[in-house]
């Protein structure tokens, strides 16, 4: 049984994940993000072979999601149930809460019982992040006030930053597709912008993808037209750990060469930093006509890219004509989602399945951050679980 | 105890109902719904014995309601908290699903670590049973192709062809009026369309009715003004049930008429199933003054028959001036929650209560459908539960 | 172990909690609302000590907000968890619900496998706890008719005359800030009104405080603006109370003079109960110039005594410069959450960590609530919860 190998592997070792947040897989370890795999794979074959992970009796997991999502909301809410905590959610709408001194109150309120956060703020440049880390000052405050029997963690759903939780099970994925991390080194993979019809996606999956794989490797090949920049500071990371990881880390502007030799492809859109800052200070403007031509000169521009799209041609260029494509979805499917968009239709559907077994795995890398967070030595529990043996389903 | 009753009577019985999802009764089996009636009575006593029927340690049921509901709502949170699942609830405002390609991506998306998936989709004529035969079909995928670790299984929570959850409450609730299944052969059962000032009333509580109560040898009575059709596919499926049941089947166009002689009346609203087809065009074109027209013309046929009112003098040509009057809730009552509506205040008043108790099976009919859908031998898991004697409440 | 000795305590009492609702302090007796503190305090503990209190193995607690709330929703949403009960959302934006008739026919149909429902219904005087005792009757039949397998409890989460689950959390609080309710005699407690630039904020913390704080020998005095009253039956309870108790009770119009000597300050916005009245009638005429009005009339009434703010000066005539400053949160705090407000932003952040404390027994509270109305006998059930001890986490 392939948990026995888990066990083995990370028995008796403690973890620095213990009672800290996710927020940045960069504050992270290498020892600790292996760690974060390994057990997201020991919660997965526990959960297949129907043996409970209930590690919680009792206890709210509270979601708070300042952008629209499916996905990571079920994954969200699939991994609190998983472990045995009902979902509570903090939704904006329905409460008080506002931003600013209101964040070092709300947090307390909603947290007197509860044993995580989550929380999504992915739409103003340089405010999501923070807001996490005013959050976690506010529990860490309460907790040492006595106002909190224990400081809930928190996890990252997706900020202005980072995305760690999509990162992480897109490493799960390669780690399973190519049988280990080890094998990930030299091999390429190449997060390239994408056209698409809409206007102001997220930096944080490309942002995710290119500090987080650096780590392992890889040659990492970032493609975009001139203009499209992610955050400096992110980039730079990116190829410190290329560097350090003795790989390499290469940017340039046109997608069919980018796509050469790759093994690895991850087509997306995204909106470039700088329109984002701009963006920010409208929305924080109320700025309505101003947001109003911004996006407008936005959607011209990317529509001088629209043969940014990943098709038959591109692909053949990859190696053996047979890279492994990815993405975080919902894709923009040319003649399916919209008329152009990131990716030619026949070529997602080729991809399609193995789309959604990336995606799969993200219940279980929230899980695994839950249990790290909480637990100091998680092979411990996970034998625990195993001898226990409690059925999920009778 | 009751429980050994059913016990003996469902011993060792397989379940066609396994790993089967629950779209329509007219797919059923006799004896497949009659498990489901078995299983619902066993659910129901274990549940007021205060012996605890979960069955499931962890997991999710996904509630997805393209329509309002508070009772369908309620009824599906309780049947599936019943068994041990958490409700998770796709909503469709917060999420980013729409319809067409996108549904076999997000039927995926949710049911990771998802058991059931309720469904409600009545709004277009044509298209609520079939979204959920594409969820269907995405799950089968899903699961063939190692996305999904279990196949979520399906309950139809009203559709536009049949509403099975209720129309098997409403059996349950004969066979304890009428002491058995087989007490009902015989027995008069008027489906009828009655007035109301509201408009564009789905027709899957009728057609549900008399597709399933023709199964059991009763006299249905269809009345309805004329114009005010159901899908005819329905119904001449209720005309062939009827033969074979050694039953009847008419329909006629006078409610006092139809009422002579009734046991069992059921006087409720619907729009003509030709007005829901233009209906389903005219919001698929979005065509919002051609929407006006239309629902301006039905109130307009609609207060033509404003006599179609069961009351005092309708309820006295039944047997015995006293048929049991049955519905699906709420109701249209005149002067209460209406001027004039589908019934009079005092009718409704004496019949109040036991359309409480009709409603009260729904719960019940739902753990039911979803525990003969997971678990091969019913039998065997009642009495595993009621040897293991959990209590439910300490 | 402070648990051994509550159970010394309350040890072989019933409880006349027992299958009544909690709608009203002042409904309670005195022995009945030192239980719910005293059974607060052993959950808080066993919680505290890793102890599982989930007396409920499955079971539904539906929460019915008919006005927005974040404190309230996760105190009640954490107390039922706390117990094992999973919270189902009465929306009534989502449901078919509305006033009159109708709300007997709901009660029923969401409480068919319900354990409790939670109401808040503060928004018109006269209705909300009106509207509660027209659910408890509707469970009454219902459970009588044996619609219901069990009768639902009802928790006021906050009504037009009272808010319990607040005022019973800021006793504990002072319970435990003074070491015991005998160490409360004699304390002056100022309740005053105090500036906020909003309008139309319930009367129910006012209200809910001076009913309560004067059964406990305390000095009550009642503070604000001329005209500012609240609703009479109240306050001529509160004097009762004050009477009976030992204590006294005084009217006055200046906060500054109120609050001299006191031990205990709850400087708080509130209408006038005339305005609200007038607000109640207007809203149910949907009289919107009229509700329009009324608010620029409020407003500028406010506006005359924007010095009702508690700051330094006013802190320093308390009793050794030094009151409990005390507030239901969230406070208006000058120049923080408003420009001018019901507090200066020093003082409240000298005692903001206690205001947190205070709110933090809210769930505890709650869930006492539940449990007294649940177990005849509560010492039986802590000592059994101590006994059994269940990890609530691994």
């Amino acid at each position: 049984m392939n948990l026995d190998n888990i066990i083995r592997r990370i028995s008796g070792k403690g973890s620095g994940l213990y009672k800290k947040d996710f927020l940045l897989t960069w504050e992270k370890s290498d020892e600790e993000l292996e760690m974060v795999l390994e057990v997201a794979a020991a919660l997965k074959e526990l959960r297949e072979n129907n043996i409970s992970c209930r590690l919680f009796d009792s206890g709210l997991a509270i979601s708070n999601f300042r952008d629209k999502s499916t996905r990571t909301r079920f994954s969200f809410a699939s991994a609190s149930n998983l472990l045995g905590l009902a979902v509570q959610d903090l939704d904006e709408e329905k409460s008080q809460i506002s931003h600013g001194e209101t964040v070092r109150e709300t947090a307390n309120m909603i947290s007197f019982l509860s044993d995580f956060i989550g929380i999504r703020d992915d739409m103003y440049l340089g405010e999501g992040n923070k807001y996490m880390r005013e959050v976690a000052e506010a529990l860490d405050e309460g907790f040492s006030e006595g106002v909190l029997p224990v400081r809930p963690g928190i996890v990252n759903l997706q900020c202005d930053m980072d995305h760690p939780t999509q990162s992480m099970s897109d490493l799960m994925h390669l780690q399973n597709e190519f049988g280990s991390l080890e094998n990930l080194k030299g091999k390429k993979i190449v997060m390239s912008w994408a056209y698409s019809p809409s206007y102001g996606k997220p930096l944080s999956v490309p942002q995710g993808i290119i500090a987080l794989m650096s780590r392992y490797g890889m040659d990492i090949e970032l493609a975009y037209p001139e203009g499209y920049d992610l955050i400096p500071e992110v980039v730079d990371l990116a190829k410190e750990n290329s560097t350090k990881s003795g790989g390499s880390f290469n940017i340039s502007h046109s997608m069919k060469d980018a796509m050469k030799d790759a093994d690895i492809v991850y087509p997306k859109s995204w909106a470039p930093y700088k329109i984002m800052e701009q963006r920010t200070q409208l929305l924080k403007n109320f700025d309505k006509p101003g947001l109003g031509e911004l996006e407008k000169l936005c959607l011209a521009n990317n529509a001088e890219h629209k043969d940014w799209e990943f098709n038959e041609e591109t692909l053949n260029v990859t190696k053996n004509k047979n890279a492994l494509y990815m993405h975080c979805l919902p894709a923009d499917i040319s003649g399916v989602s919209c008329k152009e968009g990131e990716v030619n239709a026949d070529v997602f559907e080729k991809y399609r399945i193995k789309t959604y077994i990336e995606a799969g795995y993200k219940p279980y890398i929230i899980a695994s951050m839950m249990l790290t967070n909480r637990f100091e030595k998680p092979a411990e529990v996970i034998e625990y679980l195993m001898k226990y043996g409690a059925k999920r389903v009778f």
